[in-house]
This record gives C-alpha cells, structure tokens and sequence, in this order.
C-alpha cells in the first residue's frame, strides 16, 4: 500500500471513496462499544473473587492482636504496612495504608498544601500568588484535573520514549512557582514507557527552588506487565534520600488493577517524616481506613512473589486484548503512514499518535460509529493538545471480539479523518 | 449518707481518709482500663461477623446490571442509597453513599466550602475575613477538630436536656461570619438526649445571615437504642425544606456501630442539588468508593426493619454496660452529692457532670489508678470547658466485669477530687 503522504490527489480521493464505503459499513451496524477508561474486564474480576471469602470468621479478623473490625491503625495495618512494602521496595515505616482508592489521598495531599501547605512549605500554598504544577503529556487527565480544580497552572512538558524531557523540567523547576509534579513512572498513562534510570535519577536528584516542591509518583502500574516479567524497578524514596531530596516524592499505589476497581487498597509511599506528618493530618478527618479489606487483600495476595502469580492470571486476559490493538494498528495504520504508537509490556493503555489535526475528528467519527474513545486531547493539561494529533486506547474493559469490531472502527475513522485533511489541507 | 455540701470540716476530713484508703487499694491493682472512646466491643462485632460470607461469587457481585467489584457509581450502589433512604426516611436520590468514614465526608465538606465554597456560597470560606462555627458542647471532639483544623472560631453554645440552647443560636446565626453548626441529634454524643421536636423545628427554620450557612447533622446513633423500642425521627431534609432552608442540612449516618467500626458504610443525605454539587466535587477526587463493600452491607443488613433487628442484639451487650454505669454513679455519686448525669437510651455515652473544678483532677486520679477516660474538657470547643465540670464515659468497649473495676476507680477518684476541693477551696 502506498502511504497517504505519496498519493496523488486522485489516488487520495479513490481511497477517500473506498474508506468512506467501510465507514458507512460499520455506522450501518449501530455498534455501542467503549474504550474510553481503563476498566478491568469482567474475567479479571472473576479471577480474583476468591478473595471473597478470605476472611470468614471473628478470628480471621485478627492481624497479631489487631481486630481490624474495631477502630485504631490509623496508618494502616502493620501486615498492610509490610505487603506494600514488599510490593515497592521500601520499609513498611514508609507505607501509610488508605481506602479504596490511592487518586483520593493524592487529591488529600494537594488539598492539604493548598489549606495548610507540605512538610517544608513556607505557608499554604492558597497563600502565595501563584501555584505551578508540571505535567508531563500525555498524561492522566484526573492528575491534571486535581492541579486545576485547585486553582494551580498546568504546565506543559513533554513526554518523550524515556520519560519526561528532563532539560526542560531542571530548567522549571528553577523557578519557585512551581510546586509539584505528577508522573507515572513505569508503564505511563499513557504511553506505557517505563522512565529510563538516567531520567529517574535526575528525577531524584531536581534541584528545586521551591522548598516544598513535590513529586506525586503515581506507580499504579508498578507490576502490571502483560507481556514477559516483572521488571524491577528502583525505589525512588531511598534515591531521593541519597539525593538530599528525602521528603520530595510521594509514591502511590493500589490494588485497583490487582483485585477489585475501586473496591482494594490503597497506599502511600514517603519519607518518614511525610508519612508521620500526613498521619497527623489524616487523623483529623479519619479515625481508621477500612482494616478489614486491608486484611482481606494481605490474606490474599500473600506477598508481592505470590501478587506477581495473579499478575500473570491478568496478563492471560490482557496480552491478547494489546495484540488485537497492534495488529489492527499495524495492519491498516502503518501501511498508510498515519500514526505512530509504542507497544507497550504493560500498563492500561496506548498512545496513539495521529496525523497532527485529526485526533478529535477521529474521536467524532468514531463516537458517531458507536465506540467511545478518551475524550481527544484529554491526556493533556486543560485538556488542550495544541497538535490535535493524540488519543488514547484503552483496550482492557471491552472482550477480545468486540475489541475486534472497535479497532476495525477505529482505524477506519483515523484514514478517514486523515483523508479529509489531506483532500482539504 | 450525708451530701458532701452538708459535712463538716471533720466529717469530710474522716471521708477523705476512708476513700484514699479506697483509692490506694485500687491503685495497688495497677489496673489497665480504657474506656476513652466510643468502640464497639468484641462481642457485637462478632455478632455481626456472619457479613463476612454475604458475598462469595462474581454473581453474588451484581447490583442489578452493575458489577460492584468494577469503577462507576460515584453516588454509591442504587441498592445501598435506596438502603440508607430507608433508614434515614428520605429518597434514594438524597443519598451519596461514601466509604468507611462518615467523619471523611463532613471533613471533605468542610475542606471544600474553604477552598471552593458550598452550593450558596458568594466565594470560597478561606476569601472570608472570620469563619465562626457554632459547637453546642458538650460535643463531639473530632467535629471541633475539623473546624480549628481549618481555622474556623468555634463558639459554644450550651447543650440544654432538649438540644442545644435555641435562643442563642437563633440570635447567633444573625451574624453573617457564622458558617456552619454541628450536631447529633438523637442520642447526642456525649449526653445522650434526643433533640426536641420543637428544638428539630427551630433549626430547620433557622434564618441565618450567612447564604451558604450550614448545619452538620450527624445521625450517628440514629437508630442505636439499647434500651426499649426503636424511637422514630424526623426526617431533617423535608422539614428545613418547608421551612425556605432546602440546602442547609448535610445530615450524615454510617454503619461503624452496627457492622465494623472503620469498615463499615457512611452516608451523606442532602438535597438532591447538593449531592449533585458535592458528586460533581467528589468526581475529582474519586472513581468511586467502595461498593463490594456497599453490596456485602445492603446484601447482610437488608432494610430498615432487619437492620433494627440487629441492633436489639447489640442492645443486648450495650445495655448491661450503661446500667452498671448507672448503677454505681446512683450508689456513690448521687448521694455524695457531688455528679450529675442523664440516664441515656441510646448512643455510645454518659455525660458525667460532675462538682466544678474537678474533672480534670478525676481523670487524672483515674489515669494514675489505670483507668484512661476521654480526657476531661475535650467536649468542649477546644478542650476548654470553664466550669472543668465535665467527663465523658465510654462504656461499650470493655467487658462489663472490667467495667464495674473502671466504674470503682472512677467513683472513688470523683470523691477524692470532690474532697480535695472541699478541703482546699
């Protein structure tokens, strides 16, 4: 096949004409199908609802001489404490164990600095004139919506094959505006790269202007590989310790795509002295997370060698849903040269790279095809992508043959969009 | 026995002597009490266990068409909002059900009228010059803790046998800086009296200056009678609606004391315009909450009626702890002269109004025999009770043999204070 950008203009609208035709085809199918979040499918839930019945008695409730039934453990229990631990590579003094969902102790965190500042904050940071945060793009669109809800600038940083351009960030940092920084750092929503050493270690060793500029380290993906094993990855707390940055990063993690969405547990990872500060404040609007699903997920995932079996259970249902994306990308895209995305080994999502100006158009067709995609432009701050050239797929929620019919949508909907901006330029 | 009030020097100087005696064989003992907070016990923790196995299929998972274990739902499961419309009287579309901590909720409401403001408000709290919060006192701790967390001016306004004082509050909320009032109002912890009709009333109708002021109805005990039958309340919602005040209760209740304390199930109920206002907040912070959690609970407690039903087995184990409360403050205290309090049906407390100027000393005679109590003044906006005339009792957590030590040492520590100040005026 000849890539778009080498036909004629006749070549373009004979193509047009067929590409249209198959458009037509699958609108004719009143297809109702839906990529858009990073959902679990229903075979992953089902194999992990064992978990249900881990817990059966008054006495399998007791970790050591704790009733989790009862109040107290503010900071999560200490078995808790010691699984999360396990699963990031670092002390359980440095594991504070919340609810259900670790994006609401993010949204804490931020709350907080802005009422009553971090750790190191000279004053609230409702208080100064200005707040920044970076936000490395494409990005999670709920990080970005935090930093806006609370009034901060989202500054834009691209992403690039090792992580975020990190000449770029030395170089904001420098100004004291700027106060935070959200990153996905193995297997990014939603490039699905893993940051490079080089980029972690300058990550842990920023010279921030800021005292209390801070790092929200989203590792939500910290052992989702799908494709091959685990791939170990490095403690960013006692990196930034060795750094002189001891209390910059806050590290979160939950079971959201291990056991239940929305439904398992949650923690944060920071120094010492940030997890006996955010135990202070915490405590004033908690008197204990929910122990009892704390000790039910302990229970069973075991440890983070028995948590990396399930892992692979998961990866059974999701490797043949990203092959299914590559294989229709790879299939129709390529040939054509209208799109550009990494192959990701594990994670939630692709990043697809369009032709620059046809991502929301693409977006259109396809909603009005039946298959709903991430909002385009979402994964950038403000929801702005000035190129227009980006979407992202997230292929885990819907079965493998719907997938079929909603890549077969998509691909046709990205040639189309293509097609019209290259016939009307 | 003669009243204290009516003994001479000698009398109580030979009384002195009698109760140290008491006090030193206590402290011989060196006893290690507690009944500082209100938590459940063992015993009704275990009768309630048999939640554990409500749910253990993925079909056991389905509200309807929804999957609990997947995101979704920010509002709660319908089956767990029509479940809290129940108990609380009010319409499903009143309800958001949230996670484990009711307490979570009210301090989130209180974080973002600051930062973003209510529904009414004409600019976020923390632009106000002064934010005043009315604290009708004895109270609960943790509701004054929320508002000095957010540098709000607590005002106390005294607790009445029929709620808090009216006339002042009415005159209260006249000043436009009042924001927001906290209460419970059925089994009001820590006295344990029922609001009046005409109080409920009152408050509902209330004309504040402030648009956006606020009352904080925490129903925590709303339906946790241990003695006689169930006692129907109003419902806050449609009252203060007929009143012209629609937006001015956030009414708040949670399963902590009738399944798991910290593992339960909390509600909000308002207006549906602001539980449309705070889901739209909360879709900031949150996916969803926990709605395995919200199925396992509808699924065990079922309705209202069941749900009562329950709670006359908890009534079973609360009952005889508070009639051994009653029972030795009737035979020490009451006639020494030298306490008061209120004989409560329901709820997790006494209110032990003892002689001024020595609650404080009490706890610590208390403390230093073994017996930790709430610490004396922390019903009062911030832990200042002038009158020192204050301790709150616990009874639920320790089983009724530990209690009739705890309640000795008590009593005796009462008397010695008591004695103390009669000697050393």
């Amino acid at each position: 096949m000849t890539p778009y950008s080498c036909m004629s203009k006749e070549e373009l609208e004979n193509e047009y004409a067929k590409v249209m035709a198959q458009y037509k085809h699958c609108k004719d199918q009143k297809l109702n199908l839906n990529m858009a979040r990073g959902k679990p499918a229903k075979a992953q839930l089902d194999l992990v609802s064992d978990m249900l019945t881990v817990l059966q008695t008054p006495e399998d409730c007791f970790d050591g001489n704790i009733d989790a039934r009862n109040y107290g453990e503010l900071a999560g229990l200490p078995s808790a404490r010691a699984y999360w631990a396990d699963i990031l590579d670092c002390k359980p003094e440095n594991i504070f164990v919340g609810g259900a969902a670790s994006l609401n102790m993010m949204a804490d965190i931020v709350s907080r600095a802005f009422t009553h500042g971090l750790l190191n904050s000279p004053r609230p940071w409702c208080r100064e004139e200005k707040v920044k945060f970076l936000c490395p793009a494409p990005g999670y669109d709920r990080h970005f919506q935090i930093g806006s809800f609370y009034g901060a600038e989202l500054i834009y940083v691209p992403m690039t094959p090792t992580g975020p351009d990190m000449d770029m960030v030395e170089e904001l940092v420098k100004d004291p505006q700027v106060k935070m920084m959200w990153v996905v750092p193995k297997y990014s929503n939603p490039d699905g790269i893993i940051f490079s050493d080089e980029t972690i270690q300058r990550l842990a060793s920023l010279k921030a202007a800021a005292p209390d500029f801070a790092v929200i380290w989203d590792n939500a993906y910290c052992i989702h590989e799908f494709e091959g094993d685990y791939v170990p990855f490095p403690d960013i707390l006692s990196l930034s310790e060795k750094a002189g940055n001891p209390n910059m990063f806050f590290e979160f993690a939950s079971t959201s795509k291990i056991t239940f969405a929305g439904g398992g547990v949650s923690c944060m990872a920071a120094s010492v002295e940030n997890i006996h500060y955010f135990t202070g404040i915490f405590g004033v609007q908690m008197i204990s997370y929910d122990k009892v699903n704390q000790l039910r997920h302990v229970r069973y995932l075991k440890d983070k060698a028995h948590t990396l079996e399930i892992m692979k259970r998961h990866a059974t249902v999701m490797a043949p849903k990203f092959r299914c994306v590559s294989k229709w990308l790879n299939q129709k895209i390529k040939p054509a040269g209208i799109g550009e995305w990494v192959e990701p080994k594990g994670g939630y999502f692709v990043s697809l790279y369009t032709m620059p100006g046809t991502a929301k158009r693409t977006w259109q067709l396809c909603k009005e095809a039946g298959v709903t995609l991430t909002t385009a432009g979402a994964a950038y701050p403000n929801s702005n992508n000035p190129k227009d050239n980006h979407l992202r797929i997230a292929p885990s929620l819907p079965p493998v043959e719907e997938l079929e019919k909603a890549m077969e949508v998509l691909t046709i909907s990205l040639k189309l969009a293509a097609l019209e901006k290259l016939l009307n330029p």
